[in-house]
């Protein structure tokens, strides 16, 4: 067995944001091989994710975020497992982050799943209308409708956009974020809900 | 004609709020006797009320109230006419104290008005039960569920509510405060929505 130096470790962490003992154990695993560490590290992190996602999430945080105007505010409920996690500063830096991009990019949804029926069939309409009076084929109509739904479906919800902040965030989707933010505080992380009020808008 | 003292105008002024000329010009008209004046005034007010209420408010302000411990949050919005006034400090302390009032009392809606039908029939159904198991006679039970219901729909109307901080607001209504706020701002306001989110609450 190769020896596991600690130079490695602290790369590996510093690539996969892993935690020590995990990147020690699969750095040993892969026989000291980094890329094959980063695999193991990849496996193990998405059976992890999918046993943290299941676990309830009875505490957490609820974020505010009001735009120096004073006229757009956002109120956004960030839930997490333990008492501790909610306390944690990377954690409250990451609901704080999630209230900015809300009001910035105005999602209707947390998640596309939650779209009402007949919000979707009230676009379908519009969507079906336009392909209509652009002369478009009936036979392709249906596939351009549904290509623009699909579309306007990731456009609404909160979960598949990309945080307004592409420079700090790498051009990462707000569930990739909440994702990393699950993985580095060991934590189920759920956006459970959030309000966003413009002045005069409704 | 009794000649206006300026001292009876500011007595006045500190009893009802109102603004110094309009003082004047009340206590002149009753030919200055206070109580007259006042009633003059409230008369008055009435009808500046009446016809500011018709007017819209397209300006405004949106404040957040965070809880000490992080777990609940409130974001309202609160309108009125011009620009100048979303900016005013004294309006922008009435909507943090609505905030405020909001996260204490924990409202369900703006007004009674907005109660919707189903909220109320299964409110009525609980009543009606309760009251049947306390083996009321049937022919005052409804008299009884009727006075329950109105109760109830003060308690969740936020404008009905008195706010939480009784010391500072005299027992005042939110409804008495923000009609305060219009006759000292001037313009029309309204508490346009609110949200309020306890962590794990949904």
């Amino acid at each position: 067995m190769a020896e596991i130096k600690a130079a490695d470790v602290k790369a590996l962490r510093e690539r996969t944001g892993a935690a020590m003992m995990d990147c020690k154990s699969a750095l040993s695993e892969a026989d000291g091989d980094m890329e094959k560490a980063i695999e193991v590290l990849r496996v193990k992190g998405q059976a992890s994710a999918a046993k943290r996602a299941g676990r309830s999430t009875g505490e957490g945080t609820v974020a505010s975020y009001i735009h120096a105007n004073g006229r757009l505010g956002v109120l956004v409920e960030i839930q997490c497992e333990t008492d501790f996690v909610a306390r944690n500063d990377d954690f409250l830096a990451f609901a704080q982050d999630i209230a900015l991009h809300i009001a910035a990019a105005n999602p209707q949804y947390v998640s596309a799943d939650e779209i009402p029926e007949e919000a979707e069939a009230a676009e379908r309409t519009v969507f079906e209308q336009k392909a209509a009076e652009d002369g478009k084929p009936e036979n392709v109509r249906e596939k351009i409708v549904e290509g623009q739904l699909a579309k306007w479906r990731k456009e609404v919800a909160l979960l598949d956009q990309v945080h307004v902040n592409a420079d700090k965030h790498d051009g990462k989707t707000i569930e990739e974020l909440r994702a990393e933010a699950a993985a580095n505080t060991g934590e189920n992380i759920v956006i459970a809900r959030f309000a966003r009020f413009a002045v005069g808008e409704e």
